[in-house]
């Protein structure tokens, strides 16, 4: 059973929150990175009890979560060494012109303030209590209050004591972090609605990140909400690459389609091509592999039968072919993965196929001509990831195409499968409207963090007072912008 | 009589706009900033005619005209340099690592698709047709839907004309800028709305930006909205320097506040100090100062009448009191600049006097405490700038304070007056709700390019078919992330 955290010990949160705020602004880049790498070391020590608890939560396997883990640890680092950089504080410095009139200007991020996490299910750690939200609010310079994901409420609490934990031993303000829990909708209702709160992270369903973002949006002052709310992540497949891998290609998209049994947001359940002789070898190989899909368990029984009942909805649709399909799933016998096959005007006619079903679960559309998967990508709407699958010649043949579908997604793959999402600086995770409520910003990779800054200017300000990004002498010694060059010195000023 | 551009005609520009768009999306920053450097030399070129032109519409003075035609031809250079510099299309690469099995990412950022501009009354350049909204909206490789403001419509329909030679003789589509013109609340209403349209850019009312950027998040897919919507600018006034320079600071407050008639959007309507001599000799200072302003006209009848309705419905709240009042403006006499004084439990417990009045209007609010001024500061809502009028012992003494007033603004002045906002990267023209939608961006300086770009990945791309920006030889010579370190090299690759 999970506790509700009361109103009054959410308002109480919100004021402590408010309160570290105003010390965490005035913490260096250095100190807020010290303090992620002491989160890491503190997540990197729990040793096999964590690991069991979530594995008993969430039905990962064990191996995933060691992985899933490191993958963690390795965001606060990577996350950390980004802020101590310098990167997202963005210093601006254009000096002072007497002979003009003009003003002496300095620029830099600060925190926007405090940052609501919503945790996903499907990542017990590394989009969750101490996942990449969490680890780039916090550089940022931003207080953050977790709602735990009720499915994974015992691993969200040995994540909280682990933050915590740090929070003691820095002597920071315990309002830094707080963990808040419950299952109803009233509280995370309540945490965007507070006029304290300026931003909001959320990983999850459309429904639920859409919800969030309605409810920031008519507060008396707004507050972007970023939410990443998922995708069908198309492959679109062309014909000269198909024609020499259609078997390869089939085990590609079926070991991606079935990877944790199907649970990840890069998920690719749709496939895109011409029909013909390749298509036929590239389907006839799916109905083989799905049968080398071992059977695991779903993250929890809501999700097994949220997976049951959107996978049936669209297999019901008329104009629809079961092409592959097998058991996949070990509780209670039900799950199973499978593929369908539709034309392309049933497919454009009918947005319930276009929907996502969460689980492994995917759509081949075969396409009378080329100008029907044009259409098809005209139609499409905002994706995480969009694959082509070709060769070169398949490109150049395609450019128009190509050039389109860069419009409706944020990753966009030559070939290889998109699940598996690199935690570096240039991968982009988000992706216009549905697949994310803002396509400008990634929760992936160190670039995070700039989801949670805003930019201020300091006129005439005193270099005793100003922070130190910005001072004369550049004590940071960070890479700024002055007078319109990058220069990572002190300033070489005429007046004294 | 402004004719009022079909839906129709609306429906085919936004049309060719998208069409533009996958043309612009093919363009280096090089040739943009060649086309924006073009739109400069013709805009420079406009000779009295257009002035002659604008004063009639704006009854700006024509030394005002030729300052602010100056600073536009300024924007668009110095925004190109800033688009040809590479800044904005921020490129990281990460290289594969085939040994851990990484790919290959390549992230860079790419204009977010059509843009409509609602230009301001009161900057007919700089902030209008072929204003910052235009020229960074370009530079990030954005079409531009221009509603032309019904205020100054020839001045409007000469800089379309200017910018349209400029796409005529780079032989570009024409729906990379169109001029829509009407007067009707649907027609911005219907742009907004419109499924194509992926940004909007406004300056002008709390209540014209706050309907657009509901109308925009209603939407199927929500867009983002960036409205600049005024400000009070408040001035802070600590004890040490006013006892020594109330009188200069009284001249330097008066002369801000009825600049172009209390025409900006960073005029100072808000003055708040410790009570006692040294704020009556401020005070008695504004009563001699107001007598000397010139008198000029509003830029059009309906400010002048918004102007003294607003005013007078300040002047008639409860303990409120003229302090300084005197006819400014040359419209049927009716326009005068007023100061009233008030004090802080007044201030704090009536909201109207917390709303812009646009026009040379100014409220003294007179604190007996400094805990009411740290009440004043706490309760304020987001503002374009806050002014300190301070010495550095009073800075020591107010820290907390002075740190709070930085979550309350976009730019922080220490003295001087906020009027006058230089165009340079490091000015920071947005500030927090309700000042603007969206604290995180500026619409002065280059950093304006910013609010109009999204980042892409591209994941094992062949380098034949990557934008110029991310390919390995950088063809482009701009500063690249690579493997997290800044390069303006090529890359060096392991394999042929």
């Amino acid at each position: 059973m999970i506790e509700e955290t009361s109103k009054e010990n959410i308002d109480k949160r919100i004021q402590r929150a408010a309160e570290a705020f105003q010390f965490l602004k005035n913490t260096t880049i250095n100190e807020r990175a010290e303090f992620m790498n002491a989160v890491a070391d503190q997540i990197e020590a729990l040793g096999e009890e964590l690991l069991a608890v979530t594995h008993a939560e969430t039905s990962l396997p064990l191996a995933r979560l060691t992985g899933e883990k490191a993958r963690t640890v390795g965001q606060w680092r990577s996350y950390a060494k980004a802020v101590a950089a310098g990167i997202y504080t963005e210093p601006r410095i254009d000096l002072a012109q007497p002979e003009k009139q003009k003003g002496d200007l300095r620029k830099y991020h600060v925190g926007i303030g405090t940052v609501v996490v919503f945790g996903a299910s499907n990542f017990p750690f590394a989009f969750s209590t101490a996942g990449g939200d969490t680890a780039s609010a916090i550089g940022a310079g931003c207080p953050v209050i977790v709602k735990a994901h009720p499915a994974h409420p015992k691993t969200s609490q040995i994540m909280a004591d682990a933050i915590n934990t740090v929070v003691t031993a820095f002597g920071w303000p315990e309002g830094i972090f707080s963990h808040i829990t419950g299952t109803s909708y009233e509280t995370g209702a309540y945490l965007t609605q507070h006029s304290d709160i300026q931003a909001v992270a959320f990983t999850g369903s459309l429904q639920g990140g859409k919800a969030l973002f309605d409810i920031a949006n008519r507060r008396e002052n707004p507050i972007p909400v970023f939410a990443e709310m998922g995708s069908i992540n198309p492959v679109f497949a062309f014909q000269n690459l198909l024609e020499t891998k259609a078997e390869i290609l089939a085990k590609e998209y079926m070991a991606s389609l079935t990877l944790g049994v199907g649970q990840f947001c890069t998920n690719p359940g749709l496939f895109i091509a011409l029909k013909g002789n390749s298509l036929d070898r590239f389907i006839n190989t799916l109905k083989d592999e799905i049968l080398n899909v071992a059977p695991a368990n779903m993250l929890h029984k809501g999700i097994l039968e949220s997976f049951e009942k959107h996978k049936n909805i669209a297999i019901e649709q008329p104009n629809v072919e079961i092409i592959a399909s097998a058991n996949t799933t070990t509780e209670d016998g039900q799950g199973h993965a499978s593929i369908i096959k539709t034309n392309a005007q049933t497919f454009l006619n009918n947005p319930v196929l276009s929907e996502e079903v969460f689980g492994p679960f995917g759509i081949v559309v075969v396409c009378e001509t080329i100008d029907e998967i044009r259409e098809i990508a005209h139609q499409l709407k905002g994706q995480l990831t969009i694959t082509v699958a070709a060769t070169d010649e398949d490109l150049r043949d395609n450019l128009t195409l190509v050039s389109l579908l860069k419009d409706k997604c944020g990753r966009l793959l030559f070939n290889g499968m998109p699940t598996g999402v690199e935690v570096v600086y240039a991968m982009q995770h988000g992706g216009p409207f549905p697949s994310t409520t803002d396509s400008r910003f990634t929760s992936v990779g160190p670039d995070a963090v700039k989801r949670f800054v805003r930019p201020i200017s300091f006129q005439n300000w005193p270099d005793e007072f100003l922070p130190e990004e910005l001072k004369n002498d550049n004590p940071l010694q960070i890479s700024r912008m002055v007078d319109g060059e990058m220069n990572s010195g002190s300033l070489k000023l005429q007046t004294t």
